[in-house]
């Protein structure tokens, strides 16, 4: 019961890496709204592997295949079933991970919670199930179609990009392959990231995200605050270490006589280190946070770890694995941000009288 | 509806700052627990307003009050409904306040969202509210009695314990009334706080908590990932910003070959990056994580803001505010973190036939 | 995690009848709405025990005490906390039923469930349980303010009201001790309650509730259908032992033919043998619905039992019990109808965009 | 989100009856359970159309797909996600009831809820629904393997099987097409059907459910009642008007001396009128109730409706409906009871410490 996230607007998945197909059910979505499958597309190969030279050279399709709750190109308001084919499971041979414990991924946890694991690609822990929360983000942004939600890489390694987001032009993400808009910064990550890769290694990095032209009202204390919803659903993609949202951990250095964001008139604010939620809701200004994604675990070099019974042996990532799984995360987040969002616009309806 | 937290060990809680009562209700703590009333009452007076000079000077007894749920003693598996009463609510004159917007609290956002707000000392959004979870906290501990739960200040402001946590004597928490267990630190962040009140200011700073002897399996993946609900609790307190597990922002930058935990034969890691869980699951190595808290946003220093007109105004905070929040939070950390692990080690118990 | 009910409009409750206190949370009812706080003890009064000489003759006062939520007469939208004393909880001798299961009430089971229980009273078992939902449902009545709900007891033992509703005034529901809106049927069953109390026994009956002027929409298929919910609210209130909805049982013996409700032009339907709910939905025709309760197993005379140790003993109740639960049930009826109406009228705000 | 049911055994569904799938996810499955796939399709194909002469003649072959949660046979802990293909939507010229209310059906009020409807075949408002909960209640069943849960016919119409449970061959079940485990009575019982059938008509029936070999303390006071959950779920399954378990509406009319089940030594009762259930938890007797279905609203003889425009028009159903639909709601009302029962077997895992 703890595949569901989202209390209105709800989404609830399955899917193993290598199983049959991944899918879920988005429900809540009211009913009424006019789907453009093309644009859910587009979001789900922003994800797919094998886009270019920096990230998991596997071909995966990603085609979704909606089963109900539309009709006529419309939501019905009914629960949206749909399923993403896996049809790029080689039926390899699993071996080699089938009896180990690969370090710093979920095999040993698995094992020891479930009494056994799917070992084929990770199983359920992969973050292909990520490709489910795409399609429930792409219908909850068309939904909320007024907010802007843009993502992009903000550091790899130890190279950031050391430009306020205001300075920045968020239609360039999608012009380069790491996702970064600033195109001096992107190059330098890529170099990074190739250099990486010839190591046979894997590098860390951050995500920023930044939501604009929110409604006030959003967010419902005292226990599903805006942000700390926003936090919960980016600790739940795959390698996430860290949140912060506004100041984050430099506002933690500061005094209040520089932390507190004075009012205009109209309401809004002149400085914003409250990352646009106070008390846990929305104050209409952007709300902005930054996520810490760790290196990837799967190394493409000989490295110990033990088996399921405690023996020493080697493992060693082969070929098709993410240097960095920055740039491919950024669409993650995007659509777990318009998921939260969907879900506090419409639990807003019931605020007031 | 969102004054809920948790599936199976659940806290629902009411209360607003100036009103006759905090209180909840501890829904799904299982039958048969004999509880120790005194070591909830020292958890409550641990947060308790008024325990130094370094924190806000009002006195409120902070008393709970067990009205179901208990007999004999002993949990009886019904659900437990207790209640804190508001001693100290000064009759006190709220026209100031009224009417304005004080910045970077949740004034206006209450006031937008639900139309109008019980503005006597911040009514719900107040940081009040957590004694109701320092009560269910303390129950979860004793649920959970094998667990060790430590939390304490690790900066205030620009001064950080740099020590790994290893190195720490965790008595010597409770020793000093910054709750830094290191008498050096303690020392320097007391000096730095006194400073920054005098100044009518404030200053944010950090928590880390360190849980330990916790069993394998404690988590729910795909959305209830264990770190993910912890990272939603703490987030849920009042003033934090942000909030990062094992490496956390630092394992951004890390490659993948310095960053896994290589195993040993019994399946404990060598080191612990991963923070005591991998794929959303306790692997039985310590978790750890930091929480950073924001200044206080009330001075005791004049400033500008608006009221609820936009008319330009004045406010001032009066006498009994904490200039720095952190020490009254380490035991607000410790109760949330015990209120997320007995849930996870409930739900636990269904995993496997 | 079992004592709350409703999605958005949320009722969490706890007290044992022996305890200190009832009490509860109402976590969702949306801000702003001006409470009548007579109207609310009304109810209460309505379900007290000692109205008259049909029902026990206990003396509890119920009064509602408000904790939290309400600020200026008006709900914030923040969770109202609320609790009723327990003064009338004599410090008795309990030693006669502490180790004895009575036949027929929850002893047996909870001790078996819970591994102990609180003998007070039947503890957490009793009905007095439902002076918390009468506070909730009347708080949604007043939500609702528009929609017409009214209870009435339809039989005694074999004494059937046989009218149908609409041949009844409501407003005479309150104008007898039994709670039946015809003078003449409220009379014998009077009197059979009054044969039958002295006998040392107890009978059961039947309510029916009709809800008027219901908006068109109310319900949300597939598994929270108004009339589920219904039958589920009601399931819910001791004694309970069957719900039906328009033609209920009687409905199982008819031909499509005769129960099809053909539509007027307007969407109405010339009969309603649907009783107001089509697909789960209402379509705004009267909801009525009928709830049977089983007689009170506490006899004024002496049975057989065993003690916990299964060794056989007797019991006798003492003085103070109903010998027919119906008429104070009247008002619970109402009031969990006026909770699961005002939970569907908040989760409709979002059925289409 | 209404698209769930249960707390910790949780199925989610989505589907229309002419939409490409039907389908589900089932989380909170324990992991190890070794599934037999031939009694899921054997309790499919008891559902499905087509099986007799007194049922629908449409040929649906109700092919369940396992798509996720399942390997080697055992389930692995992980959301487990099915589909049943469509497969015989005819692509059928539906003008005639897309612009038509059919009287007691769901087409008003689906329409007026979310503004337009899925018009083919009832969209998800149809019975084959519950062809998913077929699915995941057959795996409930394996994982209470200890438990027997038989349903069957006792009534159509008029013609009620007059025998208490206990003096029928549950095996009989099957071995008529109308499921009454009493060959006389079932030759009336299809007799009548036919008889119906001929004249374009329909007619009810109730089917009574007995679920035996039950553990001691399952049930959830206060809301989650055994009987109240199961109440809810019978109520879900199209066309059902009423639920009663135990001694149901004749207890109603009785007296607490007769009603009473007196204990014997071991706990067990020498009768049952509480139906297995006391204070809302399982006391190990035999749970037994009975479900009302209304008579099938489709009707293969023309009457009088309106359009959605409230003009009048006629309607007539075309060959493939049941003219009784409680024989092939048998298995979906057992399945139901599978579920419930399995959601408070794991919720009893936490009860007592």
């Amino acid at each position: 019961m703890s595949n569901s996230f989202g209390k209105l607007f709800k989404l609830s998945t399955f899917g193993e890496s290598h199983g049959k197909a991944m899918g879920g059910i988005i429900d809540g979505c009211p009913a009424g709204l006019q789907l453009n499958f093309e644009a859910i597309q587009i979001e789900l190969d922003r994800r797919k592997p094998g886009q270019s030279k920096i990230v998991t050279q596997r071909k995966e399709p990603d085609q979704v295949e909606f089963l109900s709750g539309i009709f006529e190109g419309k939501t019905t308001g009914t629960s949206i079933g749909f399923i993403i084919k896996n049809t790029n499971q080689k039926s390899k041979d699993y071996s080699d991970i089938k009896e180990t414990f690969r370090p710093s991924h979920a095999d040993f946890t698995y094992n020891k919670k479930y009494g056994f694991r799917d070992y084929r690609g990770g199983g359920r822990s992969s973050a292909r199930e990520t490709a489910n929360w795409i399609v429930a983000g792409a219908i909850a942004k068309q939904l909320l179609a007024k907010i802007k939600i843009n993502a992009f890489t903000s550091s790899v390694g130890n190279i950031f990009l050391e430009k306020p987001y205001q300075d920045l032009n968020f239609n360039l993400i999608e012009s380069n392959v790491i996702r970064c808009p600033d195109e001096s910064y992107a190059k330098k990550m890529i170099q990074h990231i190739q250099e990486i890769k010839k190591q046979g290694d894997t590098v860390g990095g951050t995500i920023t995200c930044v939501a604009q032209n929110i409604p006030i009202g959003l967010g419902e204390p005292i226990f599903d605050k805006l942000h700390a919803r926003l936090g919960n659903a980016m600790l739940s993609i795959n390698a996430v270490k860290g949140f912060e949202y506004g100041s984050g951990f430099c506002g933690a250095k500061m005094k209040g006589s520089k932390h507190n964001d004075a009012f205009n008139s109209d309401g809004s604010t002149k400085t914003n280190l409250s990352g646009g939620i106070q008390g846990g809701i929305s104050n209409g200004m952007d709300i902005y946070f930054r996520v810490a994604f760790k290196p990837v675990a799967t190394l493409l070099q000989k490295y110990d770890t033990i088996d399921k019974n405690g023996k020493p042996t080697e493992v060693q990532g082969k070929g098709r694995h993410d240097p960095c799984v920055v740039p491919r995360a950024v669409p993650i987040v995007e659509a777990l941000t318009a998921i939260v969002l969907a879900d506090f616009y419409l639990l807003n309806k019931t605020s007031k009288i």
